[in-house]
């Protein structure tokens, strides 16, 4: 037989995906399982994204170009300038989610053997990123006793070394909800500068930022031109994460060529995506205010409900639509398990995503879940409702 | 300044984008270029699919599963048993093009410093999804005076070390159009058995056989299913590049299961891109056959107004829509400059893909160029004109 690679069999599994079998089966069982585990916004993609396509006069589905369209390309960078963000159209790649800018900044920056620091509990994928790449994560703790803000600066400088090509942050942050301040990125900023680092940021959720909050970009940050480098996405922005669009910003010329040859390989992003993408541009800002202050409700009566709970500590979220828990558990995978196997409250039970697969280091967050808020409101408290009434019943609690 | 990684460096550029600029100032001079080097059908996307996506009644425009729907992948299976491949929806993985079943198989099956033997020319990108993973080409070559048929399988048994993981071959192949035989997939396979390798076949132009000749697919060869790994696509098939919609095809359940990770760390394939690629399987056999003889009266007219040409070799194609020339040219690079620079035929010009890209061995290929017969007849009879006369103008012809 034929072997697999190492790699391959280092690639981490979604920490989801072994919970999967156990949601199904407790549907087949007639259980409604409400969902708390995923990133998918149920809130509807804007129409005019919508029309575009169902408009679409294509007759022959060509390869659009390698990095997105010129047209396309200045309307994002149009976008950004509405973002207190100044960039031109070449310093933009268009990609195939936010996930194929990661894999192209990777990929650029780092080679087998090299390391990027990342603040952990962070985006789990990440992890698969970098192993196929080769790459060694380097993970620092954030607490959740602080709501997970970015850990003393003293900390990363411990960990850079010969082989530390980057620092990769994600803000607001999946799973935290923690939104950096400037004070943060511009203590990361020297660092970078100091140490002739990347510096990464994923701002796939630069939108959802709570409590009259501004989000605050790497790329506004002034004398850091050749060391930030922005991933980005349409997929939660205007909900239509089957678009498959992203973007890799950077105004250092030579990651932009040597992503581009990455991006050559591959040929191009998706052609009804961009059209979608492109029409999505002109979504009026009355939609993302009705969506902020939908997800500003949400968070408050989640985090009001889970309050409640005794014995949990809940991190208040102030971006993206994720809540850190941590629950008087402890091994929160088989409680996340034990909730689709064994418990229901009059025929309803909840799914979550244990939190040990956002963090490298071995043991940490596990009595720890992710709850995404992408449900409605009243859902919500039923949601939690179960969730209390299950940790009161649960045999190791 | 942060550095560039080393990979990044060794990315290989696209062979045709140096004449990219070459070819837009020419236009910016009026001169009408007349496009023989890409691989983007002028053929129309089937009207079935093109309506699915315009008909979609989609709100919110989610990921899809990660591996395609069941439905979908069944659907394939079923496509599939219509070209002699007995296969179920278990044993496909639906990707991002054919380009992203490369690059998860590419890291499914070998680590950084391993090798896959490959017949030159190839299609160029190969180059670069195994610079991004490390792994090794080791190139075997295959003779234009042959049209490029299968050399002789002592050369591949030589070329076999320790370190040797995969043989992949393009069938039937870009760049030269060759459609391998029965014996020849036989012939291989034997010694992938015997030497515990995989054996990676791209397939994509699988449809695309001539004169009556049928294709043969890895996945018909009886023994082969642990060893056989198919990289398919749309984008040829139904004149679909831009959909973005491929697949990762084998029976071997630990690549499944490897390639799988890969897939979920992207999340999903694009949602739209399915639609349209669901519904293109009811695309009636009466689209393909008038395609294929389409295609058939290109090749021939293409073959024979270029066998007019004094000193020029013909590589005669049975598959794909590419057909491998030697020129009387020491550097098809200059000369394809040079066509696009300083000529032009009553304000006309051609722009070719010099062959040097499609080699792993440097030097080879420098006097070919491909010619991709994606237009119709009349424009490929002036093209082939244009060449002929610039052939005689070439100051170092
Ligand atoms: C933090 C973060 N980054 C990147 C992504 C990738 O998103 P996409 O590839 O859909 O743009 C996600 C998706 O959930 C995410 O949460
Ligand atoms: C031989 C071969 N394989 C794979 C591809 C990738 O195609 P796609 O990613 O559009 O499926 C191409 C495209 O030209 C090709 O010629």
């Amino acid at each position: 037989m034929p072997v697999i690679s190492r790699k391959g069999q280092a690639m981490p599994e979604s920490p989801i995906r072994k919970l999967v079998p156990f949601a199904e089966e407790a549907k087949e069982r007639g259980v409604d399982v409400i969902h708390l585990n995923i990133g998918q916004p149920d809130i509807k993609t804007p129409q005019v994204a919508l029309d575009a396509v169902r408009n679409n006069d294509i007759e022959v589905l060509s390869y659009s170009r390698t990095e997105g369209t010129d047209l396309y390309r200045k309307k994002v960078a149009a976008y950004y300038a509405g973002h207190q963000v100044n960039i031109t159209h070449k310093d933009i790649i268009v990609t195939t989610g936010g996930s194929e800018a990661l894999s192209f900044v990777m990929g650029s920056i780092a080679d087998a053997g090299d390391e990027v620091i990342i603040p952990e509990p962070f985006y789990a994928n990440y992890n698969g990123f970098a192993v196929a790449a080769g790459i060694k994560v380097v993970p620092i703790v954030s607490r959740i006793e602080d709501n997970f803000a970015l850990p003393p600066i003293e900390e990363f400088e411990k960990c850079i070394g010969p082989r530390t090509r980057a620092i990769l942050i994600c803000n607001p942050g999946n799973p935290t909800g923690y939104l950096y301040k400037k004070e943060e990125i511009q203590k990361l900023a020297a660092l970078v500068k100091k140490h002739d680092l990347f510096l990464v940021a994923d701002e796939v959720y630069r939108e959802f930022a709570y409590d009259g909050l501004r989000h605050y970009s790497i790329l506004q940050e002034p004398g850091l031109e050749e060391h930030s480098i922005v991933v980005d996405s349409v997929s939660k922005r205007y909900s239509m994460c089957g678009a498959r669009i992203g973007f890799l910003v950077t105004r250092n010329r030579s990651v932009i060529n040597t992503a581009m040859k990455f991006a050559q390989a591959r040929l191009s992003p998706p052609t009804y995506a961009q059209i979608a993408s492109e029409a999505a541009l002109e979504t009026p800002q009355s939609y993302f205010d009705e969506v902020i202050e939908e997800y500003t409700e949400r968070r408050n009566v989640l985090v009001k409900e889970l309050s409640k709970i005794e014995g949990i500590r809940v991190a208040r979220p102030q971006g993206a639509f994720y809540c850190m828990v941590e629950l008087p558990v402890e091994d929160a995978d088989d409680f996340a398990q034990w909730l689709l196997e064994k418990f229901e409250l009059d025929g309803q039970t909840v799914m979550v995503a244990p939190a040990g697969g956002f963090y490298a280091t071995e043991g940490l967050g596990r009595n720890q879940i992710r709850i995404a808020y992408v449900l409605e409101k009243n859902r919500l408290i039923r949601a939690v409702a179960i969730l209390k009434e299950a940790l009161k019943r649960y045999p190791s609690a």
